[in-house]
């Protein structure tokens, strides 16, 4: 393996965003690398959910990050089919509708004024009396007070999306590296734009989350050029070294539990996805669901807790009681990406050659399509689609930046 | 790999039961082969407690299991202390002891009786106010009522137990084969006594507990010949083919879910086994804890359920809050072998040179010693334990068992 190398473009993270940038970058002729850590779409990727669902999560005060997430469901049909096209893949697109439901009076009134915001919105959602929601969903339990039905939020299998994204993203001749963690950002000599990145040497302790290496102590890693570099590295975007304080973007794990189940009587339990207070169950439509999901602030941390799955089943089983007879594949965590106001941070960073496709919190796998078309344009010059444009990397610069003229002795 | 081998003793099932026999039967210096389908120890053992508690588990109506177990708690100490040695394994014996405890009015009226019963029996219980059992156990609810304590009762890790078993074995030169599924008992030509086995041959479907075989299908597979024939095969036992009607004992599974809990600050949350109605929670000493188990008869199936997992949170959350930080580490359900009585089934069979050591039911760690020591006095041709003797397979015989003289046309 050379210990040089030069690419037009270096994807920090190989989750869905660095997977669906590198695919939509090399189809724009740009020769690009996607350099992850782990395996690819093993972090958030591989436990999410995959709800795509702008109305169901839609919050007041939020209305930027609600076009954004309606102007990515809105590309997902043509970008699902682009996909299998170009991967020859087919993963599950299940245009399955939610239900937010409510177990009893508190729940209820709070589900009556989401329906108010929502409807004021504009939005199609529809309130429904607990017999038609049971008519809908007949598993769900008598206890039911209210529901609203939201029909246009959907939900798609994050791993075989991202599974499908790998795959064309090599038939479109992009490299993908798996195991390969980029230490730190390189730039130029004058250091006025970003040059590439260097690996953590083998051997090397990983980061686990600190980014700390001990000064001096470092074999020096594999570097690889690039004229432009993508940080898509989910929770762990602030965890790169090399750049200066200016250009950072500040980003925190929030930690999210799930458990992945399996009904050995096939599918027809729910047919649409349960959003409970505050949890969800998502039909994959084969007798598999998902059920989620824990919001913790604790770090890198992401082990399982009997606290943490306890909570999951207590609120499903209580307003579905037949996931008591589900079977558990799996239990497991990942870490959403956090920026300081939750929405996520795209295109241009504050030095030449940085872009940023991270921060995507609670909504990375809906908002790929977006993410993926505005971190085409940004990296070939042009301006972000509309909808993305209030999401840029400057509302988060330090006030006063430095600059080196300014700097005091 | 010879297709005709001659052992002395050939163990059917290389879980606890058939490890502790295939040790003790060396050292008598009878050649023996542990004959295992799927992985040493990887069945009921593995997904084991290791709780060694013969008071704790004291029914009224059961003196003779009463009395099987002590004996077997009585050569706990010796038995391990002989392992460590002939193993030059370390593993874990906790002399930890036990609180049985009550969170309602409806369980401390429970626990009252069973008090009155041990007192009855002369068993070493003490009864402890809430104030004093939160004393010795800190992390117990105050929801608590009542709890006894009792001391005597133990526990063991059975993965170290039996790990060190199977290298005692090996050191006493016996042989121990992985992946040998026993398809079916050979009987002597003249059908007069037992001849050996046959395993399953190599790329024939397991019987994944039916013991069914497509007749003329079947591909003859290796046989060794045994002068007898231990069947250890826990929940699987009745499930050999060879066996006339007569000498068969019905062996049913017994679904068992548990968890495996990790302390990420260490050990120290408890220090005894608590046991509720009618789960338990045993440490290991090191920060790990086993949350167990349910009781579910529903044939072979061994996938954990959500509704399983979530009743043993939920008991264990009540009775001990700070289970809630617990890591998860596994969840699991293994098969526990029943008998029509609950309880074991031990030495001679109907046949010559058949031999039990089956239906441990929840006792199969406890009971191993005397297992042991009874299957290797009856394998030499010497009369059981007393303890042990009111445990044979003749309890199970059909009241007018067929003769070859009896039998209408």
């Amino acid at each position: 393996m050379p210990h040089t190398t030069h690419f037009d473009v270096a994807i920090v993270g190989g989750g869905i965003a660095g997977l669906a940038v590198a695919w939509r970058a090399q189809q724009r002729g740009l020769r690009t690398v996607v350099l992850e850590r782990d395996q690819l779409a093993h972090g958030a990727t591989r436990v999410a959910a995959g709800m795509l669902a702008p109305i169901s999560e839609a919050r007041v005060g939020e209305r930027g990050l609600l076009a954004l997430s309606r102007a990515s469901l809105d590309r997902y049909p043509a970008f699902v089919n682009e996909l299998a096209e170009a991967s020859g893949r087919d993963f599950g697109y299940s245009a399955c509708g939610t239900l937010l439901v409510a177990r009893d009076r508190d729940e209820a009134e709070a589900l009556e004024r989401e329906l108010v915001e929502r409807e004021a919105m504009g939005l199609p959602v529809e309130r429904l009396l607990p017999s038609e929601a049971r008519r809908r969903e007949p598993a769900l339990a008598p206890t039911l007070r209210l529901a609203l039905d939201v029909p246009t939020d959907h939900a798609i299998d994050p791993r075989a999306l991202s599974a499908a994204l790998a795959t064309a993203v090599e038939h479109a001749s992009g490299v993908l590296r798996e195991g390969a963690e980029v230490e730190r950002i390189v730039m130029s000599d004058d250091t006025e734009r970003v040059a590439g990145v260097e690996l953590r040497a083998p051997g090397e302790r990983g980061s686990g989350g600190t980014g700390a290496s001990i000064a001096g102590a470092r074999a020096a890693g594999e570097r690889i050029g690039a004229d432009q570099v993508v940080i898509a590295a989910g929770a762990w975007a602030d965890q790169l070294d090399g750049l200066p304080t200016h250009a950072r973007v500040p980003v925190r794990p929030v930690k999210g539990q799930i458990m992945r189940l399996r009904d050995p009587a096939g599918p027809g339990l729910l047919t649409r996805t349960i959003r409970m207070q505050p949890g969800y169950l998502v039909p994959r439509g084969d007798g598999r669901y998902v059920l989620g999901a824990t919001m913790e602030e604790q770090g890198f941390d992401t082990a399982p807790t009997a606290g943490g799955v306890f909570e999951l089943l207590r609120d499903a089983i209580e307003l579905v009681p037949g996931v008591s007879e589900l079977q558990i594949e799996e239990v497991a965590a990942g870490l959403r990406p956090g920026t300081p106001d939750n929405a996520p941070v795209l295109g241009p960073g504050a030095i030449p050659g940085l872009q940023w496709a991270a921060g995507c919190f609670r909504h990375g796998i809906l908002l790929a399509p977006i993410v993926a078309d505005a971190l085409a344009a940004a990296l070939a010059g042009e301006p972000l689609p509309a909808a993305a444009q209030p999401f840029g990397a400057a509302r988060f610069a330090p006030t006063t930046p430095p600059t080196r003229e300014a700097v005091p002795l």
